[in-house]
């Protein structure tokens, strides 16, 4: 795909280090952009991350074969939709959201069925930051990517979304759309959901001059993903709603039942319970750093 | 205090960054140790962080006039117990634990009053690494002490414990008991209670194997704090049990409206909690980073 253009809706963090990795692997001709904050497409040009930015996305279909939706999930069935009347059989079309099995029942409501030409994509790399400025082309490598191609999506179409995340060092993983979202919705989702919630407790009982002074690294580690953007996860939330319920029902059993070891004294419970986590923990760790 | 020297009960991770620290600061002309584990005082000395290690903690006040008790709370009245007989009005002890209502109150049962000589601390300055060998002279800079003395305790003791802590490049900051123990149930214990219980959850729901294909660097991050000693924080947990169940009530009843706001579908909800603690975030983080 050297000599190919890159189409890129949404110029944020994740759409701009996708531009920047390929640049950087030379495996784009040119990079053509649309977000929906002007402002936002003026700094990805400045930086130099698209080449041109365009006011209607359709325009970008005249300029690349592979368009890549960088925008939060529920924005990708509509985007779909005003696609693809400018779409012909050389296109293709893959998104970045954390979310896949939403995004694909409003795919099929807006479009009548899963289209051959778009593939469900999800980089799983995630970061707090926002916007093109902090965008990096190492953003991906060695991230694992998982695609979720339906039983109509073309195989060719597969082959090159694979190939774009290959060249930007990531690893492709296929699953299908539940199982992602049941894992992500633990994985990611649920910590998300975690890390608010208690900054947003501590913040209640607390003066935040007084947090700052008596809390250690640890607490701004944890809470370090409440700095994503609400908008987005308010999205990716809602979007995965029935998974996430359900491990966050879980979830307060597990913290019902320490808070009941507490009360009654019951530092045995504790302690098997700390410890599990601990090895698990370890393990993860021992493969990760 | 120069030319004093440091007797140590405790060779873990922050009994031995505290010994290095003052031996690199030239504030201590000998360390003297004590530590359960025969094993861990051998390793310390070969370290050089102590000098000489003895097998009866009370021995060590024949070498020193300050003592360091860096052991479980739960450890820390008896300690304060058995040293009593051994210690003259020269002598200082004071101690580290992450928990100070439960010490004091088992200080004061185990020796009738909270003596002149004990002066509660506890070095915010969590970790989750253990033992000697990472031990670090630079732990406590710029954090924050806290020292939560009582009406008996000696002027002369704490204003000696201030002068430790300012020689590790450490701010003191005197607090009422209770009132360091609310804090830290929020800020500390609570963190530790639900990153243990996320790892544990998230175990139960899938492999390994799984969790560290699919998770992104916030996964880490968030759990990095469950790698710490269960025992440890079993102990912990335990000594400051009623204030981390109000504030884990606190936490769960918040968890309880997000879960009813993702099934009713309410995303207004979900996005004004989740923008209230970005907010909040990122006034900590202003100040911090």
């Amino acid at each position: 795909m050297s000599g190919d253009a890159l189409g890129l809706v949404g110029l944020g963090h994740i759409g701009c280090s996708i531009a920047r990795g390929l640049r950087e692997a030379g495996a784009v001709r040119a990079v053509f952009g649309h977000d929906a904050d002007a402002e936002t497409g003026e700094l990805a040009r400045a930086l130099g991350i698209v080449d041109a930015v365009h006011a209607d996305p359709s325009a970008l279909a005249a300029h690349a074969e592979l368009l890549v939706l960088a925008v939060p999930p529920s924005a990708i069935a509509p985007l779909c939709a005003r696609l693809q009347p400018a779409l012909g059989p050389q296109h293709v079309v893959t998104d970045v959201g954390s979310i896949k099995g939403q995004v694909l029942r409003d795919v099929r409501a807006q479009l009548g069925e899963a289209p051959a030409w778009f593939v469900p994509g999800h980089p799983i790399a995630g970061t707090e930051k926002q916007g093109p400025r902090a965008a990096s082309g190492e953003l991906f490598r060695d991230r694992h990517v998982v695609l979720t191609p339906e039983a109509g999506t073309g195989d060719a179409a597969v082959a090159r979304v694979q190939e774009m995340w290959k060249r930007l060092g990531a690893r492709v993983a296929l699953l299908d759309a539940d199982a992602h979202d049941r894992l992500l919705a633990g994985l990611s989702h649920l910590p998300h959901v975690l890390s608010y919630a208690l900054i947003e407790v501590l913040a209640e009982r607390f003066p935040l001059e007084e947090i700052r002074r008596y809390s250690a690294g640890g607490l701004l580690d944890f809470t370090r993903i409440a700095s994503s953007s609400p908008e987005l996860w308010t999205d990716i939330c809602r979007g995965n709603r029935a998974q996430l319920a359900a491990v966050l029902d879980h979830y307060r059993a597990h913290l019902e039942e320490l808070a009941g070891a507490l009360r009654a004294d019951r530092p045995e419970t504790l302690h098997a319970s700390f410890a599990a986590a601990k090895r698990a923990r370890d393990r993860l760790r021992g493969a990760d750093s």
